[in-house]
């Protein structure tokens, strides 16, 4: 992350003084120019699709819980770290199931600055293509 | 939304067939294009910052449930219906207080594409400077 890539995702989506600016930023709870979360959100599913969390068919999420515990910083770097919790088959879908992923976005110094448990929509076996 | 706005935010951060390609996403479970969750979600914070959800000091969110129970299609017009469900000021820190709101982005036909029940950092009247 760096200051432009920060403010400029803020111009578009979410134009508040403390994403936008460093000097406006110090008088606010944030102290500092801190990144939007849904830019954190955005940066983590652009590491998911990357490679991070290879599924079958895509990651297809139907919702889950977020929680941003700190604020992304200009200069932090972030990588993700997530865990399968659970894969459940759906009853009433034999074609699909729901798998629940922990994910923690972190920095170089391994502080979460994000944390998403997600369930994935994802086909059964027989319905991926080799 | 339309088909350029969901492409171009799905290569930078979602680049996945179903957010990046009409003909390549009917094969898919979204059966045409669909924006990104992310998308969705970054679309509603600008409708919330943009006059939304008033809230002095702007809207901090400290996380929440999220869920996309239906795929945001180009030609939706999106629109958010916000409710507060509670007000708890904080017991360890008197010049704050965490605000519960309910938020609903709707498209033109009153579908809910994504809900958000989030928590938001809010200061404490004294600390709202006229």
């Amino acid at each position: 992350m760096d200051e432009v890539q920060i403010t400029t995702f803020a111009a578009q989506f979410d134009p508040q003084p403390f994403h936008l600016d460093d000097a406006a930023a110090q008088a606010t709870l944030f102290g500092g120019l801190a990144a939007s979360g849904w830019h954190t959100a955005a940066v983590t599913m652009r590491l998911l699709v990357g490679g991070g969390l290879p599924i079958a068919g895509g990651i297809v999420g139907a919702g889950g819980e977020l929680s941003w515990p700190q604020p992304t910083r200009p200069t932090d770097v972030l990588h993700v770290i997530s865990e399968i919790v659970s894969i459940v088959p759906s009853k009433s879908r034999p074609d699909r199931g729901m798998v629940t992923v922990r994910n923690e976005t972190r920095n170089q110094r391994d502080e979460v600055l994000q944390l998403f448990v997600v369930r994935v929509v994802v086909p059964s076996r027989a319905q991926v293509k080799p």
